[in-house]
């Protein structure tokens, strides 16, 4: 890569905040062909807090002013880890001053300031992507490979569902996220993540067709010493039939109230040839199927990520030995330092971020109207 | 039970017909509890054949005309595996005959049927019951028994998956499944399955929105020479959002081209205090989460069939040996024997067979018009 | 077969008495190609009680006396489910009584009965076998394909386990497996089940390195009321070291009070192009590893046991649908039949079996001295 | 923690001096309660290659001289990644020159130099750890957790398996771990992990009985362009009976050539109320069946790794979303760190290792004599 250093700036230092830390002191020794990573400064809510984890992340400077921050010189390129509401005011200025962007998703509350993010982007001409790591997984970044290499013959029909469990209790008291103000509820949350990986592995979708449900209509108000309940306005459950724009049919279930799911993204790929699964729960395994060989010894194939699936070889030189989920953190620093670079890479980037944000309203008028919707218009 | 013997009749002796014949010979050394089983005579394509089978299955006499065996007067109750476009004619004479009925799945080719069938069978005052033997697993049934004890609380939202792969060869010939007289395709064939067990588990379907797709459009005529290719009309994949009467959303998504599957029918149920899993490809477990205890030890425990499972330990008073798909045949028959006897039992009469039958052709609906369709109207 | 009909004698109508007299009922519809099977009569310990079960079980008599049904000339074939302690006078004396005998395991509580069964059967010219049936699974049978055909390459290492929790309750109470007089304990109740696949697929064991525990020392005498405890005088648990004859390095380990587990035998069996794994509680599924193809596709294939692994197809002629059990005791009972009728069969024979049991003998006696001993001498 | 900063220099840059370096840069990140690490120097072959690797790993200096390294006295602890046969003398001269010492494992190919390094770390008065980072996995840190509360009773038997396919291709060519220069082979490659882990959650092994196997006799000569072969010394599959200290029997079953495994190291762990089961292949997971509650809903439960599980949390906060082998690593760093501060840790010491080591030579000796034989003499 071209430059002999790069100046990093990192605003927010909560759990995705530690991420992007993590694998910007990562990235180098892992992949070595990348440049020097100057940890410059970061940015939290006040000056004490923005100290002490510059202490413990490594960052030379620390400031409680985004702004300052945006401003500084030294810095080429901006982790933005900050809550949600704030990621397109803070990526516009932060391109606008020239700054390449990595922004976690959700992009923004709203479509029209998912627009302007995208907009601004492009206008800058500088790299802005988002945080959609979990296709930075080899396994996934294999099972792309086999597609294009035919390996299940032509898709015909995917599968996709992401569960977890974080709001299944229905004695927790009402959240954020219950409030109509976060946004439409398990579609903006979860529904994105598989549609990076649909777009990442199919392209777009076009049309959608979705259900929702809030499986506990109220809550305990947090505060309320009197056992007062407030509704709930966000869907914690969505099952959708979708169309993408390559033929192929799909559903996609999501929930947050899937008690027993920690992590789980499955995806079912089915195929003329073969077939292909994976879960998150399981992220360095994959199952291939192939219609191929004599009928007796037939049988789902569960492959163990190793070198050979790369870029794991940076890892660890060792089949099995397992990656986690700050690792896919480094994979995806590596493909946002690629691009800057000029190299091509896989990523979301804002403009296609922008589509997944697209389709997400798509999901929600769909609801509404109780009809299929195409994503486009 | 009262009777001292009961009278049997077979028409057909394909794969069901072996397997409606292994049950009557197995329920009674299985269960003890039954009346004697003649195992009076069956029917077959023609006299030959029908002799060769009665020798094999044990049957006293033989026969080439289903007229014939349906009038014997020592036969109390006529297994009936025929072709399908049969069932009505066979079923209808038989309750007629004053015969109970034990009847394969689907019940027949045309809506109109199955309701002459089941209206036959209420005006006989007969016991008329269908062939969804997958309801009478020890697992199906324990998960039932959990549900209407709470364990996993009030239920929410559940999905549902049927897959085979026995269609799934692009270069097989064209089927008559492939034809627009063999009904509508995969949700005759498959959704009928998902459709007995959702029944069995929680009741009436109210409304669906279902989406269809033909992955390979034509395909190799059978018989002919020149290479020539017939378009396939019927449907191979089926994915549906199906919301049930007692207000739990669902999915529903059958297939017959999944490579790879072979008999899978998985179950997620989801409710407000866990959550159970089922896959028919390990039929002889379940899978059980309970919000329960140190959140440090839970996760889904995998709970193999047992003789605390009844009437599994009918079977073998050890867990874990497993029953295999004969013996759900044998459940069914117990079950078919007990309602002849007046006591309760868990099957899929005609009155709920027809039910099942209308949720099918709503989905058909359903897709023809690209909307959501009430099952009841 | 040459035969038009036999004539089936069977003794003892517990669990074994039942799944043999399943295995009589199905065996002819299940592979026609057998003779017709007359279930003649049956003993049990009182004739209430003989009757009862005969009514059950479809047998034309009863009697309470052992030596009057094997003098029944209409019957040529009898069934032993008898206690262990009865096998060796019931085998013995049928044999010599021209009966062919199909024996539970294990053959007798010493090694002297055994011998002498052995002997009678080879004196008697008839087909005498023993009730090893977990060896017919067509799982087990496709894995002695595999490894005929070379498909894992020269086999140098394998790995048995059989557990199951039956005893595993420290507060049960003391058991007649508990007493020395039952024999060794686990090795008599569970190593004689692998050692019979071993056998099967690899020929003879020729050394042996064993170690055993009493988990528990005491156990709660069963019928006091003072609370006293009796001393357990038989091992729960064995761990082996085997060598086998034909150069293969193996263990087996083997518990009665493994938690948890409730049917397991659990089977690793590497060689120098791949890996097969099977176990009995997933008993309609196998593991292949080979090592073919790319690297980036490798990976153990689960295969659902299927119509290509017969004789699957003579119960279902669709995949994944699964045996039971008891589908393994008539896959057993066809094996007899055509060892009966002169064909090749895979059985366990009374000359095996004593093998099995010298194997057992052998690992007592190497637990005792603390050193590795010859199963020959 | 006392100190406000922590010198640290690294020895050799290979698969383990990346990790090592990896966790120096995200031990800080990760758990905020350690001093500044100092990255000041690192030590390989040539002067070129440890710029290069300087640069990368972020490291202040770079030298060829591990003596110039060691005596650096802003340098106060020292990875050690050199090849084994180096590990004695660094660690040695090291902890002579008052460093604290975290050296991969094995300790050394002697037990001599072995026992030489333990009497220098116990004369030094330094932290002396070694490289055994899987015992740092939180699954096995609950596990070990939940024997000490007595989740499942007082453990009687445990099994340990270790498989990796590396060596399992017999065309392979003949590779230095063959040679007997490289010590027994498997068990020192291999078994002295389980060996960790059978210390860290049951403490001492005292007797042991061990077969071997050599499954390829010979191997092409690497570099013999006339196709000769060179005999294998070591051997790659080893059996064993282990009795340890506390009264528990168990197996332990190594094997590098066990084609398919990649990384498995298989615990079964069985106790008077419950057992425990893990696999290193999927090491964000363990299983665990407990005897209790209704028998009809028993089962091993798989629990998910997850926030309750120190330190996962201090990774993620969200279960399920599963660590790498690389974060074992940071965790085994933090707990070097708190050693050197003074608090107690679980590491696997030098006096601690070389009692590993010992075992491994009572197994080689038990192997050639053909008997048990006591780790202690």
């Amino acid at each position: 890569m071209g430059r002999s250093s790069i100046g990093v700036g990192l605003i927010g230092t909560g759990f995705m905040g530690k991420s992007h830390a993590l694998a910007w002191h990562g990235v180098r020794p892992v992949f070595g062909d990348v440049p020097e990573i100057r940890l410059q400064a970061l940015c939290e809510i006040n000056q004490a807090l923005a100290d002490e984890r510059a202490s413990e992340f490594g960052f030379r400077r620390a400031t409680d002013s985004w702004a300052t921050l945006i401003d500084d010189p030294a810095i080429d390129v901006i982790s933005i880890t900050a809550p949600n509401a704030f990621h397109a005011r803070m990526a516009i200025a932060a391109l606008q001053a020239g700054k390449h962007v990595w922004c976690e998703k959700p992009m923004a509350p709203t479509f029209a300031e998912a627009e302007a993010m995208s907009d601004a982007a492009r206008a800058s001409g500088r790299t802005a992507i988002l945080g959609y790591n979990y296709i930075q997984n080899p396994a996934i970044t294999h099972i792309r490979k086999l597609l294009d290499e035919g390996a299940i013959g032509q898709v015909n029909h995917v599968r996709f569902e992401m569960d977890e469990d974080f709001m299944a209790d229905p004695d927790a008291p009402f959240h954020w996220r219950n409030d109509r103000a976060s946004g439409y509820g398990v579609i903006d949350d979860f529904a994105v993540h598989p549609l990076s990986i649909i777009r990442t592995l199919f392209g777009e979708v076009s049309q959608v067709m979705v259900d929702m449900i809030k499986p506990y209509p109220d809550r305990p108000a947090a505060h309320d010493q009197d056992g007062g309940r407030r509704p709930v306005q966000t869907h914690d459950v969505a099952t959708a039939l979708v169309r993408l724009a390559n033929g192929v049919s799909g559903s996609l279930n999501v929930s947050r109230t899937a008690w027993g799911r920690k992590s789980r993204i499955a995806i079912q790929i089915f195929g003329a040839r073969g077939s292909i699964l994976f879960d998150q729960e399981r992220m360095n395994e994959l199952q291939l199927f192939t219609a191929e060989g004599r009928e007796s010894e037939r049988g789902f194939r569960t492959i163990l990520t190793a070198p050979v699936h790369p870029p794991y070889d940076r890892f660890v030189p060792a089949p099995g030995h397992q990656l986690g989920f700050n690792d896919l953190k480094i994979i995806e620093c590596r493909q946002l330092l690629g691009l800057i670079a000029g190299e091509e890479a896989r990523v979301i980037s804002f403009t296609q971020g922008l589509e997944i944000e697209r389709t997400v309203h798509a999901m929600a008028r769909s609801f509404d109207n109780g009809e299929w919707v195409s994503v486009s218009g």
